[in-house]
């Protein structure tokens, strides 16, 4: 390969002669030889520094820091990156320095050094239209840049992926819940056959945890809309022009269109991603509702002979390599599996949270990383869940009727009537010589078969539906 | 010991004769020999039930479905159970049935039995003055009134214990912070020395962390809020007089004076726990902070001679027994350790969560103990960790001045005056030749002496001061 | 109350007059208001000093440094610590300083003056017969002594709690798997029918693993056998006389009859707890083993009509306070809750033991509390399962015959004979027209009825049984 | 694109004409549009399915179930996997069926389809000459199969990857610890000082951490070595021939030249998946103990002006892109955050191998996905450290020295001479009145200062070094 030279304030590196990056990115890729091939810095970082950079730009243009000139230059490499036409200069991974220094330069050197290009240089050039540090990294440090660019991504992705996955697969399980709202079928709980309820109701449960799972997500966003950007190296905002902070934050929000603002108090922005925390709090919240809803759904659907069998769900694949004909619940399988991954994400993310020191929290790669993955899975996973399973589904209404009209727990509806003593003994019974609980709660003598018939009507006993 | 017999619907059991308990809650002391000693039932479980027995009694009367004799027979123990009178007659463990029925009819058993009493009744009495589950159970199933006393004891001890705790101790930050806020101090990112900051800019940042911790528990109050009750035996409120759910609601929120309402889908309400998997996400992001402050207030009072040494915590307790006149940080040491135990809390209560099945959900006990648990740590460790540490934290004002003075990274004020590189290449060469800063910047020809000293002043590089 | 003066390195302090404890043990009291009543210092703890304090007094003795009669007498407390005698003299909780060190002299000083009264002295006696520190202490420092009795705790445990009560359930799981090898059943995969097996082999899965998981708890026991003692404050042994660390393990495994030894290296025994964290990895794998069996259970065991309803556990108690007759699979709940605490446990012992800093971990008290815990919950855990729950399953036969006879996946028999894709067809054509296989097999004409009676014979499907 | 109709037991799919994969591998890219460009299927597990269906294929010829040229043809696609010629065939996420049959259809098309196209075939043929369930999949299942991969795959990474790297800086730290065993140096614990201690004997303890680290994988590798192949749908082993699972783990054997035997029990190989939770236990063990030695190396090299400083660590990039000059403990960052994921990855594990029902674990892509990302993160990153820090660690012998000098804890050294109370009062009052240890003993009276110039030499409170 051929190589140029590129030199940092340490000395000089051998960089691959055509790529954008310069002596930093390449210290780190040779520093860094940590699953380079599987954990890449994720895109929405990458998408996210280019906001902030161009954002800055413009707030050192506007505040007489910086010339048009440069401003332009700078601005013209993010519309680049952000058209997807730089995705081969990034190639740092997530293990690099916890302060994601090395990626903020790695986007400071591209922006500097595809600038130069376009301005008509050569990469070899000496000095270069645009310098990395003094130029790009204006008004900056890696220590504000860096966290800015992670609540930019992280509430990008939260309200283009994960809050529109959640809110289409919940639109779905409520619309499900409507249209089942009149099946009555039999209850369980402790897994064991209990008074019945209607299968929209049912439904009607697993819409209403997405619904607040989505408020609990919302509520994170506050603290999310807060940016570091303008506390520099330690939060005191060493090296920017007066009202830097407000006005990038402003640009910012009106480059992404999200109501970012600068953080009221840069010194936590810094030192902490208690934010990030809280978010994916919520995150792992949905993932235990899923887990619910996938384990739920999977069961109704179990069978076809030998299980519950209480719903159909869709058919989109053979099930088996060696079992014919073999249909399987995948759709509950790669949600729920998402789910486990997201509370394991969860882990990393307090730790990495709670394990910084002084002015900087150095797991900001580590925290934002997996962040970004729940959401991920989370938005995708629900869309994939709702699409090819959850549209689907539809009652299989014999198995529905034979469940209910066998139950013995229709003799709750007793409790009222003669007390709840005397019905436990007609349940109990009615178990123990394998007989209907009208049987035996006739021959007991406690109520005749025509007030058992008024007193016991599945229908009656689930409440009002609505 | 003595022994009375009672019967329930399997059979009679031999319990002590003087117990106000009965037969279930016999079975369940003998069914579940698993650390008995050491995992009550926690204690504001018993008082959530003793509202929300007394507030269904009083529904059930004005609903006309209770005689006011009844009512107020129940409502007498209530009142004895939260005058702390009958602590002594709940020996449940939290590991028995997951949805905690015995502990439930462990309360229906004392509240009528000691009722009974109380009426002159003996309790080898073969027919009560109230009936465990016809009367004091009334309108009630476990799989509705656990999960109500899970959110009220909950919400009360959030409420009169976390963050109240949470809140002095922020408040003592908050006032160190202006206290300190113009102590010039070095920064230190990635552990390493940085630009300075104030310490009262340094513990802002701490009071931060904790104003959005609050914030974000105030955040899960909302979904904590709803009660389940109404929903009895799977959400469909089977057995339940009409307007039941709300009026028991409106009961609970002015016997406790706290703002519950019935929850808007009961099915929710007992087959999930998402609302103590929400809120307790809101409590380990609560304990992410504090392990941070923790371990900062370690570090920064470490030494006393060969640590970090810029603070003064006040000396609680000999700390060694083998090194004489060693002093500790004991209270960082029992609030970090109380973080360590509410992350891993956080995850049981996750799994717990997870794992529910259909209409209901019986992880209970043990999402309820782990809330509890974590929530009265917060708020005891904050109180501690106030009292005998943060409120005589003071600053040592010689390290503290001895190490900015000697900071190589005050180097960054001249960033802006001759380029990053050109300053690295000072900070490099001081470092190398162990001299200061201004000796070598001038030595190097990039600024004069006059320059160094109107450029580099560390109270001008720690921006503005509130 | 009465108090006395204590006086230790700071000054004075009021102690209630009758206690043995002394100043060091009132002012943790005193600073440390932290969940007082519910987080006392394990019992185990405890009697784990009492062994080391016991050993080390005769290894002292043996070695010159401590006279016969203070031996004798630190060793006549210890036995009364070890017969439960002073049960109420050790107040403490686990959140302390992180060194446990207000425990170790809570320890010392009980029995200096407990040994002092014995000795017929007043505990006012300004010069006492023992001293907490010179004596009791002699050779020790809390930094070794709380590990050493951290890991005599957690080895005892282990071995007398944890290990005793899996196999207890391991071998009725696997004579219930012998019991049980004819039964053939239909399999379940992905929760849904799948090629028959036997009730036998079923349950042989699971007594795997638990022998699985008690090999990997032996494992862990080398580690654990290594004992901190011996390296004093910082893990050099300052303060000791020589031989003392190999000789007072020997003196603890005579005590104990536990093959312990002294730790290789004493400065990763104070500095790290890594043989904690591995140890405890052994039990949340036997957690997780415990979360499968359980929930297996009572899936096999749902119903009573409109569930899986292969298997009949025990009716322990009346299973609803609301649904009369209802029996509740209550043993698995508390297992499975059981083993969600510790998969969470699991986390609060990795971030405290990864927490350490340089020469002393000080989330010790944490850690063992959340060990011993764990220990104990899966110990008597499967005990209660055991005796409640899996001697009494019994396979209830009718539901089996019926599951395993109308089994599509039968059909896994014919891949030999006619191919996968055939045999497909036939499964989802039966499956479509709601018809048997055999009859689809015959009309789609690719077997013959006696070939099929043959070939696709379910006892014949479950390979070899032993 | 170009595309071929490929059909499966559920009819027609268009798949890109020239790939080798069929239709059950397109229908899962189209059915589980996830995370599709971040979490491929682990190549790992590609290559264990080649090693596995290469010997099953000759286990399935030597048994006589396969003609030779179908082996053949089978042996020669799976080198061809294994030399990286079809790294493009697999295109499979993780989020899929729980039980990998999708990766398994996928290995099994692209042998068969491959195998035809080297025959001489085209890709459009309707009959192929290898079919990929009846031929490449012959005595398999996925539900044996994957289980078998994961084994493989994650023994193998341990030896090649996890196990050399942390050997590797195991190596390293014990050569340092050697090289300055008798660097005389403060100790600290609670982060505050104590007595002396060698670096040589701070660095063992970090040697010995990993050494009971390797110890803990090396202690799981019994159990991962057991394969579940042979148990095919359910673990009876239907479907494959007499002798097949001894047989074919044999062969796996010899391919891999790792000591693989078949599953005692193949009921838990399929079902449960403990040996991946076990093993990973012991990772997350070494993660822990990595967390803890990545801090101590940055915490011990901090400053370089206002820390620690008592190691120097090599300065392997610029470290700030604001603050010139400025080194960071970069490695120690990656390191640490490697910790906290590996954590979290343990949580998701943990819940994934407790969520398996009945005959199948469902959970299995997701576990292996993370257990092989722990595997070689902990392998690269403990390379990384040990190349780019740890083998270039050396004493700062000035900053060392001026700290074992001032050190207030060497009167732990008097304890034995005067008791620990006097030796208290010395260090509290030198403490307090800023002079040193001696003045303030001699000036109490309790030494004479030639007594306390024999007794207090730190050199001599190190105990033995070896």
């Amino acid at each position: 390969m051929d190589y140029r030279i590129e030199k940092d304030t340490m000395g000089e590196v051998k960089v691959p002669a055509n790529v954008y990056w310069g002596a930093q990115t390449q210290r780190s890729i040779e520093n860094f030889k940590i699953a380079q091939d599987i954990n890449k810095m994720p895109k929405p970082i990458i998408e996210a520094f280019a906001y902030l950079k161009k954002a800055a730009a413009i707030t050192n243009f506007e505040l007489g820091v910086l010339p048009v000139e440069k401003k332009d230059a700078i601005a013209q490499v993010c519309d680049e990156i952000l058209e997807n036409k730089l995705d081969d200069q990034f190639p740092l991974v997530i293990w690099q320095t916890g302060s994601g220094t090395q990626s903020n330069m790695n986007v400071n050197e591209v922006v500097a050094y595809r600038a130069h290009v376009i301005k008509g240089g050569a990469l070899t050039d000496k000095e270069k239209f645009l310098h990395p540090n003094d130029d790009v990294n204006k008004s900056q440090s890696s220590n504000d840049t860096f966290p800015t660019a992670m609540h930019i991504a992280a509430y990008k992705m939260l309200m283009e992926t994960t809050i529109p996955g959640i809110e289409k697969l919940r639109d779905t399980l409520a619309a499900k819940s409507k249209a089942f709202m009149n099946v009555v079928k039999i209850g369980r709980t402790h897994f064991m056959d209990a008074t019945p309820l209607t299968l929209g109701q049912e439904f009607s449960g697993y819409a209403a945890q997405l619904t607040h799972g989505i408020k609990a997500i919302k509520n994170s966003l506050s603290h999310l809309s807060e940016l570091a950007l303008g506390g520099t190296a330690v939060g005191t905002g060493i090296n920017t022009p007066k009202g830097y902070a407000e006005l990038v934050a402003k640009h910012i929000a009106s480059l992404t269109g999200l109501p970012f603002v600068t953080a009221e108090n840069k010194f936590e922005a810094l030192a902490a991603h208690d934010a990030i925390v809280e978010s994916h709090g919520a995150l792992k919240t949905v993932a235990v509702s899923l887990m619910k809803i996938g384990n739920d759904i999977r069961m109704l659907s179990s069978g076809p002979r030998s299980g519950i069998g209480e719903i159909f769900i869709p058919d989109n694949e053979p099930g088996s390599s060696i079992m014919p004909g073999k249909v399987n619940p995948t759709q509950c399988e790669a949600l729920t599996m998402i789910a486990a991954q997201v509370m394991g994400n969860d882990v990393a993310i307090n730790i990495g949270g709670a394990t910084g020191h002084f002015e900087l929290n150095v797991f900001k790669p580590v925290m934002i990383a997996n962040f970004l993955h729940s959401a991920r899975l989370i938005g995708d996973g629900c869309v994939s869940f709702n699409d090819k399973c959850a549209a689907g589904i539809e009652p299989i209404e014999a198995n529905i009727k034979k469940h209910v009209d066998n139950s013995l727990m229709l003799v709750t509806a007793l409790n009222t009537k003669i007390g709840y003593y005397k019905a436990a003994e007609i349940a109990q019974k009615a178990h123990k010589e394998h007989t209907t609980l009208k049987e035996m709660a006739v021959k007991l003598g406690y109520v005749t078969p025509e007030e058992f018939d008024a007193w016991v009507i599945p229908a009656n006993m689930v409440g009002s539906l609505k």
